[in-house]
């Protein structure tokens, strides 16, 4: 199904949840480009150890984080650490599209269930709650703010066809991650996003 | 205590833990100027319902909320809207301040719980755990985005002696309040906050 048969492809507008074991790597990959791929990580031993947005941005002193820079969790470890990363633009300030964004933003009157709901129903089978999902780390999400009047607006990602983020997981983790359903995001046009996982032990495939 | 003696008074490094009924009107007020009060609401019904700084920042599109603007819930209801701002400037993108940000930003060996800790302190009579604390609206806050680099920074707040803001509450809350602990925030000098509360019924006070 993927180009690289090593990787695993999420179809347009959905998600998945599985396992990484401390030391394995994440690569999220933008297979046809301007796609984003929204990203969470529970502590797998203790699920309500989750990444924040807020102390990850708190002690990067950045909002676009990129290659070096470590994803915090609400208890301040070191969840995940961006290892490569070919696009140096993604979000962590909004949380994932929902029902919810399509009905507020986009008037939708039979709103899609967006991220938000892929990722709940994707976690649900590892006990995760849906209240329990914080903002996510958009990866390849274009956010540009105006810092004199800190208007915010969702452009076109930066990434191109086959660019991608690397992620080391610092603990055992569940991650949840999806092919962003909101057509801001995007640039109009739904697509897969493609992922491959990388043990610690061999550096080879994962099954 | 207070120069208003219809307002609380919330000592330096310290907070607080109150609610709110639906119509209530909050008014946090700077008495001495380039103070930060940390502020989180819990739909108090429901208490896994809490403020959500990225469905808020999703749905205004600016990062600097004020007058006319909702504080939305995880859930993508509006929770608390600002109905009154002499300042402007306020922050909805980091975490209360705590032992942790203290360790790794200023480097201390023995650590104040900040307003984190104050908030959980706070909190917890409520049944509220530590881990359900998300990024708080940090009132008079002032983290100015260079928005080319993403890199941000902490200055002193732009609030004057006797500047406030005033939240309506749209559903009955429980509500967390600091004077915020962390020097940065606050220009280097810890200060009080005071705070009141103005029930919807009768528009005078409320003990």
């Amino acid at each position: 199904m993927c180009a690289d048969d090593r990787a695993h492809e999420i179809a347009p507008r959905s998600g998945v949840a599985f396992t990484l074991d401390k030391g394995d790597r994440l690569t999220v990959i933008d297979p046809r480009g301007e796609q984003v791929a929204d990203l969470l990580a529970f502590n797998r031993h203790d699920l309500d150890e989750v990444v924040s947005s807020g102390r990850t941005l708190d002690y990067a002193s950045r909002i676009y984080l990129t290659t070096g820079d470590a994803l915090y969790s609400n208890r301040s470890n070191v969840l995940l650490r961006i290892v490569e990363d070919t696009v140096g633009r993604h979000d962590f300030l909004l949380t994932p599209c929902s029902a919810d964004t399509f009905r507020i933003i986009y008037g939708d009157a039979q709103p899609h269930r967006g991220c938000f709901g892929n990722l709940a129903a994707a976690l649900a089978p590892f006990g995760i709650a849906p209240d329990r999902i914080p903002v996510a780390f958009n990866c390849f999400m274009n956010v540009v703010i105006d810092g004199a009047t800190g208007t915010l607006s969702v452009e076109p990602p930066l990434s191109r066809a086959g660019d991608h983020i690397t992620f080391e997981a610092v603990t055992d983790l569940v991650i949840g991650l999806t092919a962003c359903s909101a057509l801001q995001s995007n640039n109009g046009r739904f697509k897969p996003i493609h992922y491959r996982v990388n043990p610690y032990t061999t550096g080879g495939q994962k099954s």
